[in-house]
């Protein structure tokens, strides 16, 4: 059983978001189509918009139609560190934070020799010659605590370190909030070996 | 923090989806951009297409770019017996149970005189000199078991068998694979009050 050819176009092409199987594609199609066409349309537009028009930021590398992003393009940011992450949405964790006033470097990936993701993928001869022609004094590795992010943060280091600036990476440990109870173990091998003397 | 305006535009375009909050908006969002511009741009023509091209066919008022959908159009459907249902959903839930080849008729909604859908809204007109101008021999009434679909097969009801009709209502009772124990007491009365002798 099919509806007709433009209704079941448009559940297959929800299908493209993640984390949408049939029964959620079924239900966004015939909400929009039932109850917000308007909405409909935006999200046509908005998708034809940026799917056309959003390039990489020449910079920092994160998603942007400018030429520059807004953060690259700020000249309030502190020029003399820049923060390694892994993705655009890591930029705004960080920037929710708000503890963080220096410039970004996004990867956007992780070196994964087996999908055939190395240096060059992830612009990491972009960093460098950004960083020779420039004032950095500190670069921070936020990339994901994972076998890849550490794996990209211990290949970044050296070539960093070799320019004679230094490298720190972000600290793991417990979350606020969280209990040691529920905390996993590597996270908590971390929090030990991260320990800080009070004082 | 935002992105850049095309961006931030996409991700507020996905919060008119149901269920989607600012969140899961972000994350389809990065998702497209990163990984499936070619998916993003299906489906922005998909919906251009759909939310400007699907109207209601003449004949049982479902979702349709046709003027009359496939099953109206269908010679092989029974044209005497007329299934009633609220919303173009229920017809493929009742096309995949197998066991249906008459026609229907969508609703498109219930009566709720509270937000001003009364029998025109939800075309009764229409229903009614269908019935007059067609072989009609029994109408199935398939609105949902709510207060408002409990209403409308009522109405619809006194209307249809003024007509000289038959009209039935879809059996209310315990689900295949549902057990007792877990079925709500409303159900249960149905079941108990609709039980068949046994022959």
């Amino acid at each position: 059983m099919t509806y007709s050819p433009l209704i079941d176009n448009l559940v297959d092409a929800f299908r493209c978001l993640p984390g949408i199987g049939p029964k959620s594609a079924q239900r966004m199609a015939f909400h929009l189509l039932e109850r917000d066409r308007e909405g409909g349309v935006s999200l046509s537009q908005a998708l034809d918009a940026a799917m056309g028009g959003v390039g990489r930021c020449k910079i920092c590398r994160t998603l942007t139609e400018q030429d520059v992003c807004t953060l690259c393009g700020d000249p309030k940011r502190d020029t003399s560190i820049v923060c390694v992450v892994e993705t655009p949405v890591d930029v705004l964790a960080l920037e929710l934070s708000g503890s963080y006033t220096g410039r970004y470097f996004v990867l956007m990936g992780h070196l994964s020799p087996i999908d055939g993701i190395g240096p060059d993928e992830i612009g990491i001869s972009d960093l460098i010659s950004r960083l020779q022609e420039n004032t950095t004094r500190e670069v921070i590795l936020a990339t994901n605590p994972t076998v890849e992010g550490e794996a990209t943060a211990f290949y970044i280091t050296e070539k960093v370190k070799s320019l004679g600036i230094t490298v720190s990476r972000i600290a793991h440990g417990v979350p606020l909030g969280g209990e040691l109870e529920y905390v996993d173990s590597g996270t908590l091998a971390h929090a030990l070996s991260g320990r800080q003397v009070v004082e």
